[in-house]
């Protein structure tokens, strides 16, 4: 039996950023939480995933703005020493003590240790001591274990302990000849920010024919564009069969299916994610872990009774990006909040829209891949009555003073029974933060017809918007 | 009598950025029209204004990222030099010839020469061969002339012929001592320019005690803030009494109200613009060229009866922006098409909410000050109910992988009765295109509730959305 402090509110299995939102929430919205986690508390994200791989690639996208912008030039490449200090600094060393006591002064109570579920409302965490510490909810418990990556069944590919994200955006020593295997977000971003610090020699290889394949079509294709311009060699079509590494640490050989090899000295796997379903208990709730936790739009799990267990962030397979994680844990923590106290339930926030109708990513390669909502293919699949308009970001005037050679392509999917728009996709350098004013009207589903009437200044490059609905018809 | 060939649907008068916009919409609309220009189709906003602006700091924007990223460090201070080329690029070396076929391409008519107007539906030319060419309108004319900047009375300034934003845009020797004369967007963008492009002694007189005093008061502290810092002399609470310039080119001496002078190699006036209704023949048309042509939100000049005569971008008063101007333009030249061939006027897009509600406005200093709406205290003004809240836009995620130092400041003022947005302010570095997701907010009237489902990518910068509607409350 817990004793009466290990009794509270909420117990969260997992405080990377989406645990740690929960917790906030839970707490502001009164209730008392407990926050578990093994590991660092910030989480993949905070020091092995989007802080550490942006700091990596901040630098080569500034470059690359340079190198377009007349008057001025660099003093020669990138100081990757400099990049690799300062990314350590962006991670605060890999030390956690800033998010613990963040937690604490919420306040919730940060318990490091192992934790899984124990049965209804409860909780088990090992600690790091060697004990056992169990735990116990009034009203609910949230996982929040997010994700790990995958790694495919290749011949000798798991015994060659290759990288991933966490070995990637940890990098001390930049090899000089690196080989990727994959064509998602990880894997162009890294490959990217380790050929822009020193892997001379950078190979992808991608079993389809296209880059970044959940993007609208172009956007891939002006990704590989600039890989190839800058001198990765990106090959398409070709599935590692084999790889060898006689040496732990040591040179690398992966077998492709034509019959050719790729030596290198690092091997990158960015090829997905798995849930981190896996020994947390689900057995004891009666949930098998053989995939995410299946949710309802309030985080709530489908398939337990009684309303108690929720999951957020990546381990329920609705978007495997950190800000959707986030956001469900606002949704998350507020419900809870609401039911255990009585609230009403239909406040706005209470329940997930967005996961369905707009999220929005950013893939952070040069040029970077912005994008919310649907694309045209995942609109038409859905059975939009669909029209789509493009337009050259290198047209407008506000890419003209950007530089010589300020370029990228711009799309809106758009649902024609409504004049709303299901979904933007816009490609150029340093684009991230245009992409919200897309995200607003996605998720606010503002019409067309108003649309128009939010002037973009000049010159912007947000004049595509001009352009683009110049382009509908408006 | 006009013949034949010079009687026109629609007459602009006026081939800037706004009267080309016009003309394209009017002819897109169906009907025939004319641009009259006396100077560069393109307008002052093309060659003297918003683009070379930018063109010129653009690399000073850059280079204050660099200088903010380890493992980055530029070679030497700007080459002005090659600025100044890729300016006169951006400019397309002052030839107008681009623009001249674009119009012709629409197809409208350009017509080369001084317009004026010469009574109902009636304009007259005075081509560049010293003839004069009478235009006749089958259903509008319209003024689209513009601005000039404002001179101010002190004595000997206009025989000193100080630079305003002509000759400081088109620069091709940059004073080594510079003294500015004003607090708005163009000296304070100017300053900045010339600055970064080797006036080492550049001095800025203030009359009162701020910088860009229509924004949020925040945003002129901080630009007055990064002047200093690099050099700039800011002295506020300082007005020129007298200026003396012995020697035209020569230096120029500029007197102030404490007894104290400033001496440079070139003075530059940024104190307003003034509307260019002078001697365009409005007393031919019963109006009195006293000030703005007072317009409606169809654009029609609500002075003039029969409602043939149109007037819209800085002429008009309402905003002194292009992009608003262009804006009004596509209202005019729908309505106008709308009107002639007796289409419903109540079409969105008819009628310009956008002037009043949310024209967004940018100051490309660095740091950028990006705003649109009302500030603060114009909403107060206006009688909302107001609420405001505040954040360091230094603190966000996004920020921090930018680079050491990079900071700034974000305001949103809420209408408490209604819960959405009237303004929104963001003082930070290459900011502008994330300013449209607040157009876009506040033109359409997204309740907050709503903007808390638009989820900002992590890590970028505009997760400063996520703290400010925390801060609200959400």
């Amino acid at each position: 039996m817990a004793n009466k402090n290990d009794v509270f509110d909420v117990i969260v299995i997992g405080a990377g950023p989406v645990g740690i939102t929960v917790a906030a929430r839970a707490v502001r919205g009164g209730l008392t939480a407990a926050v578990v986690e093994e590991r660092l508390a910030g989480g993949e994200c905070e020091y092995y995933a989007c802080v550490p791989s942006k700091a990596l690639l901040w630098p080569m996208e500034l470059a690359a703005e340079v190198n377009r912008m007349p008057g001025l030039q660099l003093r020669g490449p990138i100081d990757a020493a400099a990049v690799l200090a300062r990314r350590d600094e962006t991670v605060s060393h890999r030390d956690d003590g800033h998010e613990v006591n963040l937690i604490e002064k919420f306040p919730a109570t940060f318990v490091r240790g192992y934790g899984r579920l124990a049965g209804p409302l409860r909780a088990e965490v090992m600690t790091p001591e060697g004990g056992t510490r169990a735990l116990r909810a009034r009203h609910a418990v949230v996982v929040a274990t997010g994700s790990a990556p995958a790694v495919p069944d290749v011949p000798g590919l798991r015994e060659a302990r290759p990288w991933t994200n966490r070995e990637a955006t940890s990098v001390q020593q930049v090899p000089k000849r690196l080989v990727v295997i994959g064509a998602g977000p990880v894997a162009c971003e890294m490959a990217q920010a380790l050929h822009s610090l020193g892997a001379e020699e950078t190979t992808v290889l991608v079993r389809g024919d296209r880059l970044l394949t959940r993007a609208e079509p172009f956007a891939g294709d002006l990704v590989a564009q600039s890989f190839r311009e800058s001198g990765i060699d990106v090959r398409f079509g070709r599935s590692a069969t084999r790889v060898e590494r006689p040496v732990a640490g040591g040179p690398v050989t992966v077998h492709t299916d034509d019959g050719g090899q790729v030596d290198a000295d690092e091997l990158l796997v960015g090829t997905g994610r798995r849930f981190s379903t896996n020994d947390i208990g689900l057995d004891t709730v009666g949930l098998r872990p053989d995939g995410p936790i299946r949710v309802d739009a309030s985080m709530r799990a489908t398939a337990v009774a009684d309303g108690w267990l929720y999951a957020v962030g990546d381990v329920n397979g609705r978007n495997l990006l950190t800000h959707m994680g986030k956001y469900q844990a606002r949704v998350c923590g507020d419900v809870i909040a609401a039911r255990a106290t009585g609230r009403p339930e239909d406040a706005p926030g209470l329940r997930d829209t967005a996961d369905d109708r707009g999220a929005p990513q950013v893939v952070f390669t040069e040029p970077q891949v912005c994008m919310v909502g649907r694309t045209e293919s995942q609109a038409r699949a859905d059975g939009f009555n669909v029209r789509t308009v493009e337009y050259d970001i290198g047209e407008v005037a506000g890419a003209i003073v950007r530089g010589i050679g300020y370029t990228g392509r711009a799309k809106l999917v758009v649902d024609e029974d409504r004049r709303v728009l299901l979904g933007a996709t816009f490609v150029a350098s340093d684009m991230a933060d245009m992409l919200h004013s897309a995200t607003i009207a996605v998720n606010a589903e503002v019409p067309l017809d108003q649309l128009w009437h939010a002037v973009p200044p000049f010159p912007t490059v947000s004049e595509i918007w001009l352009r683009l609905l110049e382009q509908y018809g408006l």
